[in-house]
């Protein structure tokens, strides 16, 4: 058995069960027993050492990142999490990464109630490709195309955080905000509890991976659409704000990315039921615009048109060097 | 949208539908409607540039060789293809590489009845991790642990070919028979049909990816067997054995790995039974050796115990250049 086969080994113990886990890590495939009656959700994402994350990243922050990123894929179906697959490509079986890695990923996994059931280890760049399996029934599924005109958007929790805390690390600042943002940025946060119960109200959603600006953009476009956004309605964490000052704060907000928070179009008649359910989670709720005819983006401040270049996340590329353009 | 993200509307444009598709590329997920009573098989592979084909390889023989060896390891369940999802890392958005890329995995998803319902692409060093979707009554799945004592060892079609298109690549051979092991190596035919068939039959399966006796092993470990190779009753192609000789042809059917047959265990008085499902699909099928009680693979020559170094996939490591140690 060589080196890498051993890893396999390795994240095998670390599995937890599932009673909907038939045959888990260890043969050519996973064997897994569906719901009756429900969709299978699927989603694959890749995080390259890099362009995803600094080389030199802890290991088990990046596993805690991984995870709870393509958790947030399910959490904008309104799809419960149920297993992962992990491709993990690395340059040698160093056990000092390895370890913490798995560590990270295994208690991640099973506070997000989902669990590892296969994989593959390979000898190269660092690149972790992570699929997610989740289940939802097909008349409660959230999709990005049923937005309405006149629906407002809604965002939960608080925007740009996580770009703040790619600025952190990148200023090597090692301050009390600094924690909070680091953390934003490490350790995604999935919307599954929101988006559960908002699916019966919500039109459309999508969670915020390329920045608010960019990923509504994606509900207006595919619902046919244009979208409006109240820069001061957006929500933003008094650790962002005393960072990085309410200027810089809302651009982040508007285009930082990563935040993997949901953006939802509801029926403005629906907005107590919806306030009702962050409450209940004690996730703050925002309503930030509105989809109204037409297509397009367009931001507001005062009232007035907000002239920006904000574009999604292509901000990014400008602080990894030249050989990392756009994460799309 | 970024020049990635166009890749995924192109990737989006060539994917073939299925009915049990409710939502395919271009949401957070993909929505997939599950036959009812079956299970799911799922499986994820990851080739890296310069590991697993060598730099600068075409475009359309990488995405050939991607799907069939990830669709493999369905067929080593006994599973139906149903879906894939592709997670895609590039250098850069090159059109010239990616329009052959995506015509080819477009054409063999096609001929293997799989679609193509979600992806990622990201720039970084040249990856691609493939996920697979199968379906398989729970009673029919095929696994490693199945073997039992006394069982017969068969595989399918001829092994050792990929190992000598390595080769031929290596040598920049062009002849005649070369074009036969290029095909091998590049175009991984999975065995679905021969699994379904015998499926009612076998007590283990393993799809041929580092060499027999590296993967016969695992049926041997997992079964808590051993098992018996004779070196002469190898199948070869008679290409192989032009190009390279019989004795390196038979340590490349031993260990050159990447072949992607079958190789099934099942009880002797089946073996009509089985050679009748071969026959009809005109595929050979080979008894190779026999599972018996202990533990390991031992490889015997003219009925004497036969001294190798032969370990799986361990030999292709050489080729590739010091940075490249085992593929598992």
């Amino acid at each position: 058995m060589g080196e890498f086969e051993l890893i396999n080994t390795y994240f095998a113990r670390s599995a937890a069960r599932r009673d909907d886990v038939a045959l888990g890590i260890g043969d050519d495939c996973a064997l897994l027993v569906p719901p009756t009656g429900a969709q299978l959700a699927v989603s694959i994402d890749t995080l390259v050492e890099g362009v995803h994350f600094l080389p030199g990243s802890d290991p088990a922050l990046i596993a805690e990142r991984l995870l709870g990123a393509a958790v947030s894929d399910l959490a904008a179906m309104a799809a419960e999490p149920a297993w992962f697959t992990l491709a993990l490509t690395l340059p040698t079986a160093d056990i000092n990464w390895l370890e913490p890695f798995a560590a990270a990923l295994a208690r991640r996994a099973a506070e997000l109630n989902i669990a590892l059931v296969g994989g593959d280890t390979t000898r190269g760049p660092l690149a972790l490709s992570v699929q997610v399996h989740g289940w939802v029934k097909a008349n409660e599924a959230l999709t990005r195309s049923g937005a309405r005109e006149g629906d407002l958007v809604l965002v939960s929790g608080t925007l740009g955080d996580s770009r703040g805390g790619l600025q952190v690390q990148l200023d090597s600042d090692l301050s009390a905000p600094s924690a909070y943002l680091r953390q934003r940025f490490f350790r995604p946060e999935p919307r599954i509890a929101l988006a559960r119960g908002l699916c019966r109200y919500a039109s459309a959603a999508i969670d915020l991976s390329d920045g608010l600006v960019s990923d509504l953009g994606h509900i207006a476009r595919q619902s046919g659409l244009a979208a409006r956004i109240n820069l001061e309605q957006l929500p933003l964490s008094a650790e962002l704000e005393a960072y990085a000052g309410a200027d810089k704060a809302r651009q982040w907000a508007l285009s930082g990315g990563e935040d993997f928070e949901l953006c939802l179009t509801i029926a403005p008649e629906r907005l107590d039921e919806c306030q009702a359910v962050a409450a209940e989670l004690q996730l703050p709720l925002t309503c930030v615009g509105q989809m109204q005819a037409g297509s397009g983006v367009s931001v507001f401040s005062d009232g007035q048109p907000w002239n920006s270049s904000a574009q999604g996340y292509d901000h990014f590329g400008e602080h990894f060097g030249d050989h990392i353009g756009e994460r799309r």
